[in-house]
């Protein structure tokens, strides 16, 4: 399934490529931050003083909503308009194939084949919260090299899809006609932050009455954002119809951000995430990889499984192998 | 929205009240483990040599397909026969709120009126992986206590439901007529493990091509567990119909679980997420935590969002400050 080579030696020539966005070192660089280890770490942070300019938008919506559709229809609306567009399809992974289900990347073939757009697929590393970082971290790939806006698309149901959620300057809950109580399971933690309400298939029956109960709940959830109005647009993706409103209150949207500093919160809190993701590859994924690879895991588990002994224990054997002298070589005077 | 206090000095009384499951101490007990602090790990360390005994069955299904009925009709029946039952409902909490929401409670006040019978919902406590950890740990509790089997609710799609999932001994995915397309988001990750299909609302129109649908999808996952064919089985949850067959096709995973040494297995998987969690605990929780109260943090995430220094080179300064000498105290001759 890995569809990228990782670069056994980047050189500054490769550097440069990605730098500039070009597609085949992008690619790259995204399989080896994905990889989670020390040298996607150091890309990571070489990266950093790039970042910090596109626009991120979160799009979320039940299976039928036509999400997938909105989102190539919109990231061709970007690409035909001069920017570089980059698409990230949040799919659970499988925990059989260890692979991402492709599905959504077929749904967006139109896109993927502009040579502006860049799709990917971001899959679960097999741990908790693993797929909202993969996530977290292509997004700050494509923002340092230049990709604006960064398109994320979500199933919406689900607390990864909250976390995920979190990071989108401007989100947009996508729903339409004749989906039933879908949008109830969404309401939790989804459809509070949304920036922008969206009737998708706008053209058949329902359609008035889905627009009128999100309007309903636009009025509740602008409260909330003082200065901003939550719109409720209607669209026909599949016919291209009201791409051109979305993407313009996509714009105003993003004007609003910058003008009340929400836009700086929002970095800031993706910022925290970040440092917390570095305390947990030093302490956490390094020492249990390493105890992996030694077979200390196997027995640890198997004595905490037969409850010989408790996890506390076993995460202090881990411990006192792998972390022993780590903390003190960076202490400060 | 707190509905139980924290013991401030659990003493012997309250331990032994606990220990033989007593809902006050074990609603106190939930909410010191939710909270992630140092006490809460200690009172699971405690717990951790009583656990390894409940089937934890995991009942996942989308919106519309009436799981929470069938839950609340499964744990009536269990706490009829005389056992004790837990529930653990997981919602994705609100951002805004910080609270869970309490839907899924309200929606089984009937199992929840019943003594035998403990009903508790999830919620994230705001970080990756949150909703996650909160219920593994609250497994852990009600298994030490003797509630058995333990039932977790969840909506199926998502990638913290796919977590949650793993820990299951026994999978249930509850499907229900003219849901559309909803099965096919969860296919990534929650069909292919699932140990039972159940078509509920049974007995409206659409039920046969439901189940046939679900018959197809167990002749190609049962190809993965040996030994064990996916049944498919019908109910009517709110009339109480199939109940019955539904916990007997679980006491028949539960032995096939055992037989094959498939149990044990599970259990280690578990053990290895603890690990992790402590680890996660001591290097990641409690710097964070620490550097969040000093004010660190806050100077940290500007520094990190106005591109001043990295996310790696932060996480450093949190570590010579809060963890040198941290791990050379544990260290083994």
């Amino acid at each position: 399934m890995q569809t990228h080579a990782i670069p056994r030696y980047p050189d500054a020539g490769w550097y440069d490529a990605l730098e500039r966005g070009a597609k085949p070192a992008l690619g790259e660089a995204l399989t080896l931050v994905e990889a989670g280890g020390a040298e996607g770490r150091a890309l990571l942070d070489r990266l950093h003083p790039l970042g910090g300019r596109a626009q991120i938008i979160g799009v979320t919506g039940p299976p039928g909503s036509g999400k997938s559709t909105l989102v190539n229809e919109l990231a061709l609306h970007y690409a035909v308009a001069g920017r570089r567009v980059a698409v990230v399809a949040v799919d659970p992974s499988s925990p059989f194939t260890g692979g991402a289900v492709l599905g959504d990347r077929v749904r967006m073939a139109r896109a993927s084949g502009n040579e502006r757009v860049f799709i990917r697929s971001a899959s679960s590393r097999g741990r908790l919260g693993g797929v909202a970082r993969s996530t977290f971290d292509f997004v700050r790939v494509f923002d340092a090299v230049g990709y604006d806006p960064v398109i994320v698309e979500t199933v919406g149901i689900g607390q990864s899809e909250v976390d995920i959620w979190r990071i989108a300057h401007t989100p947009i809950v996508v729903e339409a006609p004749g989906l039933g109580d879908a949008v109830q399971a969404m309401k939790a933690g989804v459809l509070e932050i949304a920036s922008i309400f969206c009737v998708n298939k706008a053209d058949q029956a329902g359609a008035d009455a889905k627009a009128a109960q999100l309007a309903e709940l636009s009025d509740r959830a602008s409260a909330h954002t003082p200065g901003w109005t939550i719109p409720v647009l209607r669209t026909v993706a599949h016919e291209g119809t009201g791409i051109v409103a979305l993407a313009e209150a996509i714009a105003r949207h993003g004007d609003y951000l910058h003008a009340t500093g929400r836009f700086k919160a929002l970095e800031r809190a993706r910022a925290i995430a970040e440092i917390r993701t570095g305390l947990e590859a030093l302490f956490v994924d390094a020492p249990m990889t390493r105890a992996h690879r030694d077979g200390i895991l196997d027995r640890l588990a198997d004595e905490v499984a037969m409850r010989a002994r408790g996890p506390a224990s076993a995460a202090q054997e881990i411990e006192s192998r792998y972390l022993a002298g780590r903390a003190t070589s960076a202490q400060t005077p």
